[in-house]
């Protein structure tokens, strides 16, 4: 089946490249022309720009943008003069669900298909698939079918959950239609949510790990700090490769992410090349904003997401008031190296 | 290689069964005699005491204890009187690492050996293989290689983690020798804290799209509830055995967690058989003992812990508490039905 | 100063009795014909309908909607047809400051005035006055001026600030130009915020202080339970409503939620009249959208909200997961009565 | 009445002046001789040592202590020597209650009393007198009251708690026993810990006001990154002393703590004096420990707490685990100016 394919970076570009060894064709564009013609020399069919793009496909089209959220409405409206009725405009991105209903509603009037698909897999995809999380019509989705199969990790890429039997559901594939318009990105916004939650939940407990010989330490004690009560058991110097590496073995807690993390902790133990600064995307963000519209509790959720801000130094001043605070009514003046363990 | 088991559970008939297969030979006991027939007709000897077992074992000899933690010092009491100097004590429960370093302690004054083992992988572990996490003297730890090697999962459970190479460490078999007295446990501890943080991250993030149907109900309005103020986005019906298969393959949250909830939410959608009173043990608690001792910031690990109490209606009192200063200060009456979403 | 007042609620009619009593007159008007005529016997001068209000009023009119922030935009499209140039209408219930700036621009195309106040106080601010958080116009706000003067506390409500000087400024009466339209409920808002986290904290406290007697019950210890490790330091009965009441004095943490907190527990020290399913209103839960959209870490504030959808049994479906998930890695049945403290 | 002070910090040397100036004997002792000679001129009875305060105070004394909670045990052993039978000692510094319990287990054996005083009002105290929370003996703390009665505030010092009636319970004044050994320190812990989940309601609610002109800012977009959605409800500049003032008066979240942080917004509103490295003493970190033993669920005070730790870097490995892991799998290289809201 052809695709044809805009914005040509790390996923994008991943993606045609599953696609092309699938044996789908694939034309494609991006603003650098670099990228572009790189993937021509992998098989796609190169354009040079979105009229181009469009001209080499036969009707009706099915089109993927995988460009940044916050480009896709103008992707759209370049995109749109070109087309005709009945073509399919694939969202793969990262787009907000709720912008998904009202671009699909748009173009509806121009009697054009509006698909939404969240895609998870990073640059390990290309190999692995991708799990695809899909919103939009169902006639439509369906006629897409041959896209998501290639893209999709297939039925070996897990053992089967005991209680399926038969023919295999599209889930177990590594595809979903969720529903309808903006379901796909619900669904992935949400799966998003829990990733922050799920590598929290890893990094606060190698921290704990970390600081395990914490009893080494000298014991301070003054007005505002109280030493350590038992540094004998606090002894312990935890070789975090090894022991990230023994729970992605049996354990309860073993998980993908796990896998990745043993890695990076073998090849550098001590994290040194990161700083520490974490980056959030719209994700983590709306499905807080989900939960608590729903009155949902997401106390590991909200958590996971706060601690990424702090991490960037946005609890600053709340913690300037706190210190001031400290200081009207305790005299305390701030500590200028900690020793406050 | 020849073990005692004391305790034969679920988990430790299991790890004797395990062991058989992998042809060491098992001398078992426990308070119920008929756990210890049926092992017995699995191929274990079975002692219908301590001192039966002891009796039976070849010095110097290797028991693990597979018994409840607050069980543990009675256990231990009640076997050291029969034990001769060298023997080994292995206890692979759930018990505070600090309580090792005592017990470790008594035991080497009698010229006995201690070695505390987690080990995580619950019923499936039999067939899967446990993941050890283990604490005490290298040579002791040293000799009991064949067992650990016989429970563990081995190399083959896992893809290798990119840049290891060479013969395989005994964390790529699934058990490594985490430090002295008590880092096993320890180390379990800290595996077990994120092991709730991990799943409450999948709960939270479920619940959300379970309630993704919530702008279809009827809205309220009064003084003290403001309506939702866009039902027109939360119109989704999300099929939950669905979204979690497909999130196995491929997806970056794919997990053995994952895999459990996909396969308790095919066999029973809306989880009925569950009334949602989450029980703790004793590690999720440990760990935040061990986060403030080292004054590590673990929100997530503690909201996972807090949740299970709120679970079972811990918060109960403080709930009365906001209620009744919501009385005070603005004349609320308490809701008896909740249409506040 | 001659102000109209459109709902006659808790906190509509006290305002109108503080402002008759201050020597304004309030020509007022509710749904329900009896509340009206309840403050025409304390001195308003009623009106049947909003054009009756209206009529009764001379230009330029100032207008007080105290109505449910639901109800609101009707509220504003019956009245607008009644008034006329130069008017104009004040919204001093719980709006979202966003709806304010829709509303301002609305009015300001039919040459009408929007101010918005945030008003907190509750049942006890028509003798204690209101705290006036207050966007809009600036001269506008101004000619409101003796209104506020008169709903406000006063100078005298609290001790001066160490470090001001000379004439009072507005904050010091009580009241307060945050600035243009939506920032007296932008101020608002995230004053509830603060008062749901606050009021957690005292909430979370008193229920440890009422615990504190947890090592006079059975210790439970089986395979998912370790008992309490120190029933010792756990055998006391607090007095709550003596501890709160010596808070009041002297300590860092005296406060007038506290002062409310001390009256309902020694009205009822088990706070047995109340069930414990806490209310919130969109204020709490709009101080999260901004936080997040703010990128500022809000752990504690969040956790307050989270906590009262969870007394409502919003966490339910979460918490079956849990007990899903716990079932089918470790063999784990719910338990039924909960010892597993 | 007779009270021998040891510790002459900020703390207790304004209690010795408190006493002084209620007219009680005080003979003082600290390790600094200087501000022994500084309370001397303040007509308190200066001690070289505490031989010399004890020689110089009449029997059964009365002695307090006001020394770090670090340095409790070495100067009651010192200390006892000296002492005779039926003497009491105080401590009214920051000790854990697990300690009172079992020093007054050891002083009783020499016929000593032990009462542990929590006691809060930081540097105003001496002006505004004390909260005092104790435990103890109820006879032993009977005989105290006299001392208890003048460094506590009275009851002039709020509002009586409507329901109060008749003669004014000791609460009334500002001072009460809480029961036996501990309990006084145990109410103290968990009044600090309150303390801190209050300070940060308010420390995070500032921080979103502080924030919202974050709409003035640039908007970046990119692949990780989405921009504000709706810039133009983020454009205020809030003026914080003037916002925290007003709320100083008739407001729901009135406080003494609000009191403090108007003054020093007032003074500084920037806060630039402060860096925002927030120490925090054992009370803090020992609620929680009781929290957890009691199941009793905590989410604001224990964010409240990490919160500090975080302030002071301790997050910091957790979040280069979170930057390794997205650079793992999605091939994310860590920003290193922070353009992500």
């Amino acid at each position: 089946m052809q695709l044809g394919m805009i914005g040509l970076g790390r996923m994008g570009a991943s993606m045609v490249r599953r696609l092309l060894a699938k044996g789908h064709g694939c034309v494609v564009h991006d603003r650098q022309p670099a990228v572009v013609a790189r993937l021509q020399s992998d098989g796609a069919e190169g354009a040079a720009s979105l009229a181009e793009l469009v001209s080499k496909m036969t009707r009706p089209r099915a089109i993927w943008l995988m460009v940044p959220a916050g480009a896709v409405d103008q992707a759209l409206a370049d995109l749109v003069t070109h087309l005709d009725a009945g073509d399919i405009v694939i969202d793969g991105g990262n787009s907000y669900y709720r912008d998904d209903i009202r671009r699909a509603k748009d173009l509806a009037a121009a009697g054009l298909h509006h698909v939404d698909v969240g895609t998870s897999g990073g640059v390990a995809g290309q190999a692995r698939g991708y799990c695809l999380m899909i919103g939009g019509e169902a006639d439509v989705v369906k006629r897409l079918e041959p896209v998501f199969m290639a893209l999709a990790p297939g039925v070996g890429a897990a053992p089967r959950t005991p209680g399926r039997s038969g023919g295999h559901a599209s889930a177990e594939q590594g595809f979903l239609h969720c529903g309808p318009h903006g379901a796909g990105h619900f669904v992935k916004m949400v799966h998003n949510g829990i990733e922050y939650g799920v590598m929290a939940a890893y990094a606060e407990g190698l921290n704990i790990l970390r600081n395990a010989n914490v009893g080494k330490g000298t014991q301070t004690a003054d007005a505002e700090t109280t030493p350590l009560r038992d540094p004998e058991f606090y002894q312990y110097e935890m070789n975090l490769p090894d022991i990230t590496e023994v729970w992605r073995r049996g354990s309860v807690i073993g998980s993908w992410l796990l896998d990745l993390t043993a890695g990076a902790l073998l090849h550098d133990p001590q994290l040194g090349a990161y700083g520490g600064r974490v980056s959030d995307s719209g994700e983590g963000r709306w499905t807080l904003q989900a939960a608590i519209d729903e009155a949902v509790p997401t106390h590991v959720l909200s958590a996971a997401l706060y601690q990424r801000f702090a991490s960037r130094g946005e609890a600053g001043f709340a913690n300037q008031v706190l210190s001031a605070m400290r200081h009207e009514f305790g005299g305390h003046a701030e500590k200028t190296v900690d020793d406050s363990k």
